[in-house]
């Protein structure tokens, strides 16, 4: 496998108590082609996400990085808890 | 932060030619919710990858761990070298 692997990281108890969903995505290109895509994929992720959960537009957090053969997309939201029901209204 | 940091893996010379889309996903639940969503979730961050990608099915390959406060799932896709520019037929 390429890409990245999980490592939780120890959370400290402030951080507990909160629910939270991390996406992180990275795509290793072969041909040197810049996938301009993921800004939008980006936004088309958090539309997906926010079918399913109640999310604050304040409560994401999105980090973009492109390197010359690998890019990576960070998103964090964090979730009202028991928000993870069936998002009614957005 | 909570969750995963990205720790990038060497990946073998055998494996840096091909091009690769790794989504990794992290749930951490303060309330013990159990999210029944992410099934859902990975099949439809799945078509919205295909807007953008021309994926293969056997192309694609998924893991999904649900722990008692953590759930995660994988999304590991292989993506025809060029297959980066919007996927005009799926």
């Amino acid at each position: 496998m390429f890409g990245f692997s999980f490592r939780p990281r120890k959370a400290n108890s402030a951080q507990t108590a909160k629910e939270r969903l991390q996406i992180l995505l990275a795509h290793e290109r072969g041909s040197g082609s810049s996938p301009e895509y993921l800004p939008i994929l980006q936004k088309e992720i958090l539309e997906v996400v926010r079918r399913h959960l109640k999310v604050a537009d304040d409560a994401v957090d999105i980090r973009l990085e492109r390197g010359d053969d690998l890019s990576s997309l960070e998103i964090n939201i964090e979730v009202p808890t028991g928000g993870a029901s069936t998002a009614t209204q957005n």
